[in-house]
């Protein structure tokens, strides 16, 4: 069996999260059981779920056991097999955590999940035509409602979630508006995937200003608004939402770290009678086959845009996923192992 | 014409609202013309929104304009007509503010509607089978949809809408858990109006305390909170709610006042999967006969039951309406003329 290097939760944060946190072992991969495959992972995905799973707290997962392998999704291909359904060769997604192979059991239903699309490659079935894809799809869809002629905002913007929101609303006939940090991923936003605008908030520090930017880039109100990051910008558009506006919400990154972020003005679900749903795409696993139908043929029509920022090898993953909290990717996250 | 009492007002408060924000003045009341009506007022309404009305702010409605009128629903009495479909002795429903008559354009759609149910008195149908009934029975039925085996939270559980949402709650073989201030209102929630339990919130100052006391109310967590109030009360319902709980806002009285309320921990909307809704009863007039046919029946049949604060006199208005904002009622705060 091949020696299998994984990448384990050592301790938890107190506040930021830090490469000290994880620690690099190595051990012989099991000899496999019947209905048993082994996957060897092309690349994992880190997605900014985990962060929160790193506390010891209340959340909608079980936290990560310390001294255990950091979960998370993974694209690869069957190397060995003893599933008649899984030969040697298939090209599967699954949760094979932050090590170079996994043993499944590959007859748990919605542990693997074959994946051999047409001019979609495996690395984005990891994001734009994988978890992070739906869980656009299923927010604005869902929750969100978009009608055409509607403004969509979304956080994050640029990023595996917001950078497939914001180019559905697009072509569903709404404004498309994003939020972004830099100067650089909101030209991406609008010149690349083509949003109608994007307000690099790193620019505005303060609510005020910040208020005053979204204001002009969103000129008739904001109907929807896709939330990633909570916070300072959450409260600013808040205050741009028009009357009865959608907001779905589906991460507050700026709070992982620490204290939670106060709402500041929560009378304004009130007054502009918002809805406000949280979600979790993994419990609409009935609206997968569809999501992922029409996000991958948008893909493979050159319609549906991505980006991808690639770490090489496993040693480099506790990096990269600091540097993700920290905003320092530019589009879907992954860490490439072969 | 006779000569009418009115209360305008005159000033917008800074902080809580104090009587000299009014002003008492006498009119004559103008002669009819065609297609009015002169409707005596019996009973004017007073409502916690009306306190926002008093602020220079956006909200939902125009701010109440300053000398002029404080606008409010009114029960009354048709003592002249020039419309053939209001005659003499009609008792109606308006708009009608705070003042003894009013003269109404009783072809205008929604201006007046007439009240004569068996069994109903007349002020009722400025509470339990009216707009508070309604604003009970829409925030439930169409935004919380509670199930059977359901936990049904509401706050100010005595007051005009709470005791509807509670006894509706309990009608749909839910469990209903008031919140209330003082003693007295929660016995009476729960003696007479049949709620499972009642925490008084008055009686738990800091937020740990509220919460333990609520914990021990709802033993199975919350699923629907119908929220009147906003601020701590708030915050503490968010952290004993269910997962995919949903969340009517109907009222957010504390942070009428002053700065806004912020809410703590908003990434619960998100960790619980809630909804979270804000709604304005007057914007969904489609849900008024059926809401009225159940809320009116319930009480012929002494099924709903209500209570009643009743001031004396136009005078009395300004003083129990500040009396509401603190909580002083005790039930439908209400102001009989004759």
């Amino acid at each position: 069996m091949p020696l299998n290097q994984q990448i384990l939760l050592d301790n938890r944060p107190t506040g930021e999260a830090t490469v000290s946190n994880f620690k690099l072992v190595s051990s012989a991969t099991p000899a496999l059981q019947e209905g048993q495959v082994l996957v060897q992972h092309h690349f994992l995905s880190l997605d900014p779920y985990m962060r929160g799973r790193m506390n010891d707290a209340r959340s909608y997962a079980q936290p990560q056991a310390l001294g255990e392998v950091m979960q998370g999704g993974t694209a690869g291909v069957v190397v060995e097999s003893k599933n008649p359904k899984f030969h040697v060769g298939a090209k599967v997604v699954g949760m094979g955590g932050w090590q170079q192979y996994s043993v499944v059991d590959a007859n748990q239903s919605g542990a693997l999940r074959k994946v051999d699309i047409a001019h979609v490659p495996l690395s984005a079935c990891l994001g734009v035509v994988g978890m992070p894809g739906v869980t656009a799809w299923y927010g604005l869809m869902k929750i969100c409602e978009p009608k055409a002629g509607e403004t969509v905002v979304v956080s994050a913007a640029s990023g595996a979630v917001g950078s497939v929101v914001g180019q559905l609303a697009k072509a569903r006939g709404c404004r498309a508006v994003g939020l972004a940090g830099g100067p650089d991923k909101c030209r991406h936003v609008v010149e690349e995937l083509g949003f109608d605008a994007c307000v690099d908030y790193k620019a505005f520090p303060d609510a005020k200003s910040l208020y005053m930017a979204l204001k002009e880039a969103t000129p008739d109100g904001v109907d929807c608004y896709f939330e990633n990051v909570g916070g300072m910008i959450l409260d600013t558009v808040l205050s741009r939402m028009n009357a009865f506006g959608r907001i779905a919400v589906c991460g507050m990154i700026a709070g992982y770290n620490g204290a939670p972020l106060p709402l500041t003005q929560p009378a304004l679900i009130l007054m502009s009678r918002l809805k406000v749903q949280g979600f979790i795409v993994s419990e609409h696993m009935e609206f997968w086959p569809e999501a992922l139908t029409e996000l991958g043929t948008r893909v493979a029509s050159g319609k549906l845009k991505y980006r991808e920022s690639v770490a090489l090898g496993l040693a480099s993953a506790p990096e990269a996923f600091i540097g993700l909290l920290m905003g320092r990717n530019f589009g879907k996250q992954v860490v490439k192992l072969i």
